[in-house]
């Protein structure tokens, strides 16, 4: 079950990456890269900070599959996909709130205290997005455009090691973090909410 | 043999960042800097990702002393280097094929299943230009320009995989899964074939 | 007191990078965010290479409370810090010889070679640097505007990593390396003295 939920999290945000690769216009190889960096940079950044190399998307071919055939539908059907950017945001929610919570009990699990726990369920959460943007060239929007992203993904890792912290099962822990992060991103998105920014 | 191949593999990898680095005005550092990147990133992220660390090439100073010299050699003698461009890019095919295949099959012996074995291959070949071009700012070429680079390397490191998984020595399985990436993308070069891009 | 030295370099890195990200108009997560990777980027690229995962700086809540607090300081005060610049240029030069001397020692320690060492050593000095510049989207400047920041750096991990191999204490070798690393890059500043450039 969070196997299957882990795997929608990268179709999502590969699908986020490769429609970033096609407004850039670049090439197929480009595409199917730019999907798989999306979907699985957060998750191999954090393998390879706690030590846990060759990291997970690396020993089970479906965390490769998934993001290549992404790519490729996305690059044929681009069009298609790009109308329906509301509903990935949506999606991209999700993954957010699963990607963060997960990596942070990992880390936990790993020995990691809280803050560098917390930490990595951030980066976790939203480190594919980061490789995405540097890869097409641009400064990281989750770092610029005042959009609550990272947020929200701090406030649910934190709750997710909190929980750990006070001897509470990761099944039990979990899901209410989870959907902390979903919710307030949700929120955000619907009223425009927004972090500081220099003008604000 | 494969020793000094390899590191043939590496300064012509590491002229190719040096020149870049000149032509986008960087200094005596940032050229000699660009030039190391090149030659030894790919396989830096390789060993980073199957837990190999310290990474081969920070375990014997040749493989530094290679691309630190080429980078200063270029700095002083650029106009000639520039001029050799097509030598370049026919020694530059060699490396791209000898790196995926050596990656690939190191990454077999490490473990990995064929699926990311092929992907580590692809990036040992590649991704010394990607980290140039990361630091000289701009899309990575590999993704963006529709020049048939990665397929070729993706098509060696397969046929790398699968003799590997079929039982045949390494022996066996480097020379023809060279062959094929370095021969598919000299002729790419020659007949202009390039990549399924947004355009075409 | 070491250890309250190397606090000191990661909160002058990070109060480099929280500026930077200020005048390029990020949002506060981006100020929190490169003022973190600028003061822990050199020391993660330097464990991550030599194996010692999870890195110091994960191990050990004050590094990041550290670079995240001045973050925030930044970002609320960046006006009364920008006018400080000279300061901060200064504080810089120490945290650079600190950085560049512990990580080659560090990298000795793990059993590298001199040549190799020397390179870790440049690498925790100016790695954070580079990886702020890649976030923000620019050439690291320490690979193109000509500062004399990298040499003095190589220079002073170059002393650090002989004084170890001839069997001196890292107690009494780690000052000097260090004062030579500070005192070039100062006089540097001063001077105007550059590195060999394009036009020079």
């Amino acid at each position: 079950m969070l196997y299957v939920l882990d795997l929608l999290g990268v179709a999502v945000f590969a699908a986020s990456g490769a429609l970033v690769a096609v407004r850039n216009r670049l090439d197929v190889v480009g595409v199917v890269v730019l999907a798989t960096a999306t979907g699985l940079g957060g998750g191999l950044i954090r393998d390879v900070l706690i030590g846990d190399v060759p990291p997970a998307s690396l020993r089970d071919w479906w965390y490769l599959a998934v993001p290549i055939v992404v790519g490729l539908l996305v690059f044929r059907w681009h069009p298609a996909v790009g109308r329906r950017e509301p509903l990935i945001t949506t999606a991209d929610a999700a993954g957010l709130g699963l990607f963060c919570v997960s990596g942070a009990l990992k880390a936990t699990e790993a020995g990691l205290g809280p803050l560098p726990a917390a930490l990595i369920g951030v980066i976790t959460g939203v480190g594919g997005g980061v490789v995405r943007d540097l890869l097409a060239d641009r400064v990281p929007l989750v770092l610029s455009d005042g959009e609550l992203y990272a947020i929200p993904a701090l406030a649910g890792a934190s709750v997710a090691v909190l929980g750990s912290e006070l001897g509470l099962a990761n099944a039990v822990v979990a899901g209410p973090a989870a959907a902390l992060t979903i919710g307030w991103r949700l929120l955000a998105v619907r009223r425009g909410w927004h972090a500081p920014g220099p003008h604000r």
